[in-house]
């Protein structure tokens, strides 16, 4: 195989987060679940942002996070997901390539129009999403490119994309590709009510060796091995996964790798604005010490590092200088 | 005449801005004219929308932004202006209403699209405002809403709409309308370039005694008087309008009104991030103390501590609850 081109090329749904702060009754109010993913359709997205306050519009869509953060440390990143031919898709496709990620996806045309997340996030910096998935979940398998994916160190994948049945085909045949060549591929568990639905599916891919680098929360680790206790699950996993990263909030990440554990505790951070994003840019900050060879200590530092940028002002995708907080903080 | 049932109507652009930190060099290499407000059509839109980086939507457009305060603070409001039936036109018409702000403007359909304004904001916090006008330009005649006008205790218009004609055969109407039935009218300059193109009829607007309450920065004093002293300015246009305001920036602001002439600091602020709504929110806190019939000291020191809350972050609409820190401030 030739020297690969690319560090990390991802697929994921391609969304703009629409968020607002809120008061902690309207999650109950409209009987949101607070701190997970939901999925909605057209009606009741109405209806939630009808209940929403005055609010932003800033691209989102997890693994397009993760690319966020990993290029503005530097890595060399490309993006696969379906926008539609409106205004956010334009929004979302001048984000993502103004941050220097190659994203070459063709706009759908016609109905329905581009994802959008409805963010309710209450004073402690929780969020609650509501995923109008849109254009998102017709990612067709055609608009893989094939030669992008071998020619890049990882690949990618959000485990919120294994919902609908187009783009979790195009995923499937996405870790067909890598591997055939050699490529590793990285896995992120996204929510636990995903699990839920698609627990089986997860299972078989790690038994099977078809990831190589598995990230989870805490929460996530518990709905997939069954195991509340945090190291019940990690020793369950620990040995399947070539490397396991867990994050878990306000305590701290655990990595599992070579027969190695390391962990780290979180960053400390004044005052947490709004925790959208957390778990995308600590994979990001990991993902870019692993492509560059670091040591998993450092690795899970560079994800925490990362991390708790985002949490400290609204969005999910970094607004501080990573490149430079991350050179002063491992100074 | 009937008791106003509305505190303030106001006719505005109905613009949701895109808005992006940058480099000063940015500013120069795309020949913009720094911490103004420049009209733009599609191909420079495209073209500087290219050269900005990640950016986020944040409803805007001045007199609306005047609204959001007020409504913030508790006053009883009404927004006319002009959005295309498109996604953009939904964000504006969401954020606007979930304000608390009656806004009842049909949407325009086909071309061109809702208003954007491209905000390229510097290290300092000063902001360059790249205008595409859209849909919003084509506000009729028509869909004023008279008995509205006529239900407010104030009629409130930015210079920035006199640009297009439309807009401005609306509002010249719109001021009558609110002559008629002894309604004051407030009028803000928004901007020296707009003087520039338009000072003759602003100009002609105060002598004949159309406007009751004019607001301008120091620049626009100086572009409307021809006086670059400051208070040779004030002196030039104190005795034609009612209640003339006057804000600089870091120097705070002066009133005059009925042979009172009231000075007010700027609020301290530790980092000014986004200087984008700081005139428009300065208007917000002044208004609501002129309709609340408050002394001219207690007007001008409510603008101040509005306008210094929209600037310590991105977006020119309050972000904190502008009532409790009004109260707090003034306790």
């Amino acid at each position: 195989m030739p020297e690969p081109t690319l560090d990390v090329i991802a697929i994921g749904n391609a969304i703009v987060d629409v968020m607002a702060p809120c008061e902690d009754a309207v999650i109950e109010q409209f009987g949101m679940t607070r701190g997970g993913m939901t999925l909605v359709d057209t009606a009741r997205a109405h209806v939630l942002y009808e209940a929403m306050g005055p609010a932003r519009e800033i691209s989102g869509g997890s693994a397009a996070n993760t690319l966020a953060g990993l290029a503005a440390l530097g890595a060399r990143c490309a993006f696969i997901g379906q926008v539609a031919d409106d205004q956010l898709g334009e929004v979302f496709a001048h984000d993502i390539r103004a941050g220097g990620i190659a994203f070459d996806t063709p706009a759908r045309a016609g109905d329905p129009p581009t994802a959008r997340c409805l963010i309710f996030v209450t004073a402690d910096g929780q969020r609650t999403m509501n995923t109008f998935l849109g254009a998102s979940q017709f990612l067709p398998p055609a608009a893989l490119d094939e030669a992008a994916i071998a020619a890049a160190q990882i690949l990618y994948l959000e485990g919120y994309l294994w919902d609908p049945e187009e783009p979790r085909a195009a995923m499937r045949r996405a870790i067909a590709a890598a591997r055939t060549v050699g490529r590793k591929v990285a896995f992120t568990l996204s929510d636990a009510f995903v699990i839920e639905r698609h627990g089986a599916d997860f299972r078989a891919m790690i038994e099977t060796g078809e990831i190589d680098i598995l990230f989870a929360n805490h929460i996530e680790l518990a709905a997939l091995t069954g195991h509340d206790d945090f190291h019940a699950g990690i020793a369950t996993l620990k040995d399947k996964v070539p490397v396991l990263v867990v994050t878990r909030s306000a305590d701290g990440a655990v990595a599992a790798a070579g027969g190695e554990l390391v962990e780290v505790p979180a960053e400390p951070i004044s005052h947490v604005v709004d925790t959208t994003g957390a778990g995308d840019l600590f994979a990001a900050g990991f993902l870019f010490g692993h492509v560059r060879g670091r040591p998993l200590a450092e690795c899970l530092r560079l994800g925490a590092i990362c991390a708790a940028e985002v949490i400290s002002h609204y969005g999910a995708r970094p607004e501080a200088d990573l490149k430079a907080l991350v050179t002063e903080k491992l100074r």
